[in-house]
């Protein structure tokens, strides 16, 4: 099917969706979880296509994304099942006047419409994408990577069981047949067909998105994020959160790639960090450099996100100087002060303009369900819309419902 | 200045104005409207150099919408002052969570950081977006129409000395002093440097916008907007009502653009429709034409936003029909039934996909005052962010302060 009928498949299957009730939505829910369990096999054998077409062309690491298990299909509906037991987003009024004029006027809350979500070669986030869309009453379009295309097919085609089973249109979940550079184009470019864009995956084709999207895009996922250790730190706590925002799972964006440490306090903490993640090369500032052994930072590396067992060092002089160098490295996602001093942790907290910004815990927090929202799509870095961990709230938008009796202007 | 510098300094002042205090917010926009009122002679001078210099190459209606007169000032100076009143949208607790771990998660709201307007020659825009942005913690940075741009410069040249006798840094607010299409491509692409760009004006100034923008843009104020008359109309309420929303202001988003008749009622409408407009060309649909005269609809009329004393008229065979046609035409931003059958009004109402959906109202309605939200930036036809009037509150975001005692994940 061309990208551009399965887009307006969508959008007419929108209207569908949008008006199907909780109980409808959850009855989906749990079916398609059953049915992804019930077709494992089906699964798999498509999967194993997949992986030989792309033997010997993707990393290791890339191949053990794009693999799938009996487990893993499992998690997926798991994962789906979850958000049965999540409030529906759709339908909450959010506010409601009566003006003078006599007229009422409701503010409700109403889904997007079409969702679309261009990503790589993970093929869980076919099953967790489709699942949050569902929820919160959107259609989806989902234009996977071309490694996993064949498992998406697979996974897609056991949502779409579901959704038959229920009797709710099929075309609710589309996935995009043409895995080239057009559809994704196409999908950038479909004004009055997609009401938010999705990048889901790596800084080249976020970058794409966000510079070439007409369509409502959202800025997802960029991560150089900071731990700054304040003069007044526990250096023990501030070494134990540093260890775990870089160490734990250093590919995933709410890592840090550099650590800030003011200047009364590096030659004491530098070492205990040195001891703490030996395995992590650090990359040192001048001042660093003269307190521990390590690589040499350049101009470049402070702006570098490492998704890796690396780590920019710089020494700061002062809490305003922590704070400008975050302005002018951040992405703007997650930032961390150690610290005792209330007045420096409010400071920091007021001053520091990103999605999250903690006070004595690790940045790996930054997580729909760490939030307590139980599910997420992506994790925003921009600010319109939806900032940081976006849940089934942020896939939805508003209508003004206003009711008279002949009122004119 | 060059722009670039401009958008830098606005950027590097949006800390300063960010931080402000409701208290100090509400000095400068005093300052601003006492100034503007003091000033009104340069500024004056300023505006009849701008008519001088345009007239014969622009229209009588765009001379009257630059011309400055001392009332016009005082009534932009009571615009401003009107937002000293509204509550500081900046600050607000929007939830607060303490999870099992123990730390404690406040979702904030904050000012956007800097927006930019790009709009055409009414001066008033001028006073009016930058005392949205002040009040909201905004820095701004406005590019006026090449015509208005002595008289902007003027307007921003006292709303600068208010900023300064309040001990606000000035770069608060800029004017982008290059008016060529040069600086509005370069703000539409300045990322990191612009956090809003909303254009004001006309459908090329909003498609372009739209198209080219890179930073996060809002499409506003595009308006093919209807008034549906069910057979259930009280007919009177109905001519009422498109008579308003036809004829009151033509020239602005609100105004209705089509009408559509529900056939079992439309040989008895459509006379009286035509006796309570006789100043309005109709283009008729093959099946009005044959009840009413007027001019013949053809494809594009439905399509088409007049502005202007012209409407097309059309006969739907049912609610559906009429809830199909809008979904085809409508810019989703008003659209209203006539009904009194409360049936068709809920299904009008949850199925028509617009900003602001009425029932036996004027779609005239839409707009920041009437909704009570004091004052507007624009009306916004996306689904994004914000979806109909924008007010203080669609010109924050949000933040997540998250507070613990050294926890790891």
């Amino acid at each position: 099917m061309m990208t551009r009928e399965i887009l307006e498949r969508a959008k007419a299957a929108s209207t569908d969706i949008g008006l199907a009730d909780t109980g409808l939505k959850n009855r989906v829910l749990e079916a398609m979880a059953r049915i992804l369990v019930e077709d494992t096999q089906e699964i798999l054998a498509a999967n194993r296509e997949d992986i030989e077409a792309a033997k010997g062309s993707i990393s290791e690491v890339m191949l053990d994304r794009l693999s799938l298990s009996p487990e893993r299909i499992g998690g997926m509906a798991a994962g789906i099942l979850e958000m049965v037991i999540l409030p529906d987003p759709v339908g909450e009024i959010l506010s409601e006047t009566e003006r003078d004029n006599g007229l009422l006027i409701t503010k409700i809350s109403v889904p997007l419409g079409v969702v679309a979500i261009i990503y790589e070669s993970r093929p869980n986030v076919t099953s967790d994408a489709a699942a949050l869309c569902i929820k919160s009453g959107n259609s989806c379009v989902l234009r996977s990577g071309k490694e996993a295309h064949r498992s998406s097919a697979a996974v897609v085609a056991s949502l779409k069981k579901a959704l038959k089973a229920c009797g709710v249109n099929e075309d609710a979940v589309m996935l995009v047949e043409d895995t080239s550079r057009d559809s994704a184009t196409e999908i950038m470019k479909a004004v009055g067909l997609v009401d938010l864009l999705i990048p889901r995956g790596g800084k080249g084709l976020i970058e794409s998105c966000v510079r070439n999207a007409i369509v409502p895009c959202i800025h997802t996922g960029d991560g150089i994020c900071h731990v700054y250790v304040d003069r007044s730190a526990d250096l023990t706590m501030a070494a134990k959160i540093v260890c775990n925002a870089k160490t734990s799972r250093p590919s995933v964006c709410n890592a840090i790639e550099t650590t800030l440490v003011h200047r009364d306090i590096a030659d004491k903490f530098l070492p205990i960090l040195k001891e703490t993640i030996p395995q992590v090369t650090m990359y040192l500032d001048e001042r660093a450099g003269k307190l521990i052994d390590g690589e040499t930072a350049d101009e470049a590396s402070f702006d570098t996100e490492y998704l890796d067992y690396k780590m920019s060092v710089g020494i700061v002089d002062s809490l305003e100087d922590a704070i400008a160098h975050i302005a002018k490295h951040s992405t703007h996602h997650s930032d961390a002060i150690v610290t005792e001093d209330s007045e420096a942790a409010r400071k920091f907290t007021m001053m520091v303009d990103s999605a999250a910004v903690y006070v004595n815990a690790s940045t790996r927090f930054t997580d729909g369900g760490e939030f307590g929202l139980g599910c997420e799509m992506g994790i925003s870095t921009q600010k319109l819309h939806a900032r940081g961990p976006m849940g089934l709230r942020e896939l939805t938008t508003y209508k003004y419902v206003v009711k008279g009796n002949g009122q004119i202007r």
